[in-house]
């Protein structure tokens, strides 16, 4: 089979391309070929796969290109994030409706009906005052998105389901939950702390969190992400329960809580890293976030959040020592 | 002031120009200019008025010239309908999801930021596997569109509550109910036989009736629903209880309902016109609707739905004697 997965270079992208190549096989078919879509270059471990295609490019630019490849399967999960879609609306449509939008005309015209497993995101979302956001959002929630990035999300899903049922793809939408903890340097999104807090302590460095202790939101590790997205692929419409989008597992947890993780792991040195300084741009945008998920479709398909925040700790460690880079990503780890 | 009506030839933008111009005044300034664009041609007593300017073509084609127009406020009813759009699905994204997209970038770039009334519908309510429909949907009802027409609405309501919130326009979005008696003939709409089981038994024709007597459905006459779209704008956003979609007030009806009302206005030879032969397209379509409809948020604002279906009949007869077209359009009415 030959699969794409769009930001096939992003963080997540890459995770869940070393996942399925290392099945070998998905839904049952084995993967021939892996195109990787994405504006930046692909990891060279990923470039090197013999099975691996490298896009480089904007996706919009690209979906001609892909309109013959004759693809059987994708993961859609380019996209522009909050905060860059905040600051620069045209940006946000382009990135994220339009070249959604081109995809799903190149998938359509190819008329394969490939399976599309769509990345929405729990920023659709939102309250306004005739709706106050929910204690707990369940996957029924009625999505009030108070961000541009939520809106283009939200009418993506839209679009992935209306293709689905007039038989052009056979589509999926999954709304992912905050990911933590996130290598490397702060992204725009505006959600990009929640791994920042962890993350810089980790490596010895000083962190800003620009919301309260008290903020509470749903966030998952990288793994549980990938092990939703490809358990989504692989399950049938009916065991999804129709096309409407999916929470993926949240393990719902405080900045405070966060940090108090990061203690038991990492010592209290690590946790005087963390600096609060009030940011009123992002804890505006934060303020209208989901406080707490709820999941129960997601766990009907036997998917599980995180068991600890500690564990998604342990597992960024991990991580890091697998990649070798303990030297300067956990600098900051007593012993 | 100077006014849009996008599809300000059809039969709603019409009424709509007629009740504006009448009036003189829309919240408290004086309307001068009223654009009336439409694909098809003004009606004449419209284009003759000194107030009104007329742009006929496709509303994709002159959003270039509408962004240099001045408009303080817009009336966005253009669209292609239902059945249309099931068609004709290119269609339906070009002439909903591209028009409107344009129209609120040409609204963006001249930077007035104009008040704008989106004509949204019931359509957006649906059902799937894991959403069955609500017996009755409020304003707040899961939306989960199960049309093209549907989806398109709904996908244009959170791009116009997105361009409100970044201050390039003043958006509200109202949830228009069926609107019937429409005068005229059958449109590509799917909903067109709640205004033909009564239109065409009145001038004395046999109409079809695709669907059963017993298929619930709300309704609102087109005076009903031209005061709602004219209220609406007129609100503060805050009176709105803020951007999301209102429900415009919908008599709930069954078909059946609407029989016997059209018996005792018309008389048993009238309802004996109707006849019962099923479509299946059509019928799927409808199964999928709301059966019936609440609208909170419209009731604070002062909005009622018509009292009777004998009254929509009744108010359908009047329009056809005011226009002199009672020798056609009420043939088939005794006495």
């Amino acid at each position: 089979m030959k699969l794409l997965i769009t930001g096939g270079a992003g963080f997540l992208g890459a995770r869940l391309a070393r996942t399925l190549l290392a099945r070998g096989q998905l839904a049952g078919q084995t993967i021939d070929t892996l195109v990787l879509a994405d504006q930046a270059p692909a990891p060279a471990d990923l470039a090197h796969d013999p099975r691996v295609q490298v896009l480089t490019g904007p996706l919009l630019a690209q979906c001609d290109a892909l309109a013959g490849a004759g693809l059987d399967g994708v993961f859609h999960l380019a996209s522009a994030v909050s905060g860059e879609c905040e600051a620069d609306f045209d940006l946000g449509l382009r990135a994220n409706l339009d070249s959604t939008r081109a995809l799903l005309e190149a998938l359509r015209a190819f008329g394969r009906v490939p399976r599309l497993v769509f990345s929405s995101s729990i920023a659709v979302y939102g309250s306004d005052p005739a709706h106050p956001m929910p204690a707990v959002v369940d996957d029924d929630a009625l999505p009030v998105p108070q961000t541009s990035y939520g809106v283009q999300k939200l009418v993506c899903e839209h679009l992935v389901a209306d293709y689905s049922r007039k038989g052009f793809i056979d589509g999926r939408n999954v709304r992912l939950m905050t990911v933590t903890v996130r290598p490397g340097r702060p992204n725009g999104a505006a959600s990009s702390f929640f791994s920042g807090i962890i993350r810089e302590p980790l490596a010895g460095e000083t962190a800003i969190c620009p919301v309260d202790p008290s903020v509470a939101h749903p966030v998952a590790s990288p793994g549980r992400t990938v092990a939703g997205l490809i358990r989504v692929y692989e399950a049938s419409v009916a065991e999804c329960g129709g096309r409407g989008a999916i929470n993926l597992p949240g393990l719902n947890m405080t900045v405070g809580g966060m940090l108090d993780a990061l203690e038991a792991v990492a010592g209290p040195a690590a946790r005087a890293r963390v600096v609060f300084q009030r940011d009123e741009r992002i804890a505006s945008i934060v303020d209208n976030w989901v406080h707490q998920a709820a999941f129960a479709r997601a766990s009907r398909l036997g998917l599980t959040p995180d068991a600890s925040f500690e564990d998604i700790i342990r597992d960024y460690i991990a991580d890091c020592r697998a990649a070798g880079q303990a030297d300067t990503a956990l600098k900051g780890l007593a012993g």
